[in-house]
């Protein structure tokens, strides 16, 4: 089930660049549309509903706002993974390496250890999903600190890259609210 | 107005630690709880209804819950400030210096000049205020956009630093929904 809403904008204001990359960040990740959020966050809680989930795990930054809109939606509180040099997280942590395939370096995310654990069936959240390492690390990490991963919601999908068929085939329920998969020079072909 | 939601909170789970540091990760700036962070959008909506706002201005990573809980009350889009770093941001940049006081180091916060504007009254919105540092490069960048600042809103503050007082002197609406005043051997002093 894919969000009409936000296909339909990602086509009208998307702005298509060489490489495969949409920018989306008049309405996604810099400038954010609280309508629409309010309609992801929405329709995240509507998906995954009967999943029994307790807990929305997401990493700043961009995650953020669409994990708070699903978790506002759903009554569950946010957990956002940081990424390190946070001095002032204390030092029980879980932490995963992560490949940002955009930026072309490696992280480090951590969540102190107090705020997941094996009480928790987990909804992870992130805007964006390519190759997968970011939501990948995510579920590592959830599956370290003794968590179930209930399911993971994606804000914008790239179809035409690995991530989201891999987790698919590791059993993981993936819903995006749009899957790209095709840009060229007709422009945006969504799954 | 103080949120007495907050203050109790910040009595019951914040965690005291020398230097005058209160962590909030459990509440706040890791883990959200989404009933308080809904009550705080609707308080900081309520203390801005009156200033026309039509964008709130906030800069990642934990601002930008904040920023789209209030947000999404007042129906006005979120902007948040990147920190420097991002190569798919663009190159036509609004760009500042801030100097974090929990960090120790200077960083640049970047906002695309297509996101703010002369025809923009912004409220900014930011998690933490001590030293005020962020919460002061937001102002010199929405002022230097030709924006507008109807006013600043802060989760905490901390009183007994001087950032809420200098913005406040510089004829700023500072609005804290809790503003510590001291913190000793008898726990935590609010305004």
């Amino acid at each position: 089930m894919r969000l009409k809403l936000l296909e339909d904008r990602i086509r009208k204001e998307g702005k298509l660049f060489p490489g495969n990359i949409v920018k989306v960040d008049g309405f996604i990740n810099q400038k954010i549309d609280v309508s629409l959020l309010r309609e992801m966050g929405k329709e995240f809680a509507r998906l995954f509903k009967d999943e029994g989930v307790n807990k929305i795990l997401t990493v700043e930054a961009s995650g953020i706002a669409f994990a708070c809109a699903t978790g506002m939606e759903m009554g569950c509180d946010v957990v956002f993974a940081k990424k390190s040099g946070h001095k002032n997280i204390g030092n029980d942590l879980y932490s995963e390496k992560v490949f940002s395939y955009t930026k072309g370096v490696e992280y480090d995310i951590v969540v102190s250890k107090e705020h997941i654990g094996p009480s928790d069936r987990l909804l992870i959240i992130d805007d964006f999903m390519a190759v997968g390492n970011a939501a990948k690390g995510l579920v590592r990490m959830a599956e370290k600190a003794g968590c179930e991963v209930a399911g993971i919601g994606i804000v914008i999908e790239k179809g035409f890259q690995t991530g989201g068929k891999e987790l698919r085939e590791m059993g993981y329920r993936v819903e995006s609210l749009a899957i790209i998969d095709k840009i060229d020079e007709n422009g945006i072909t969504f799954r």
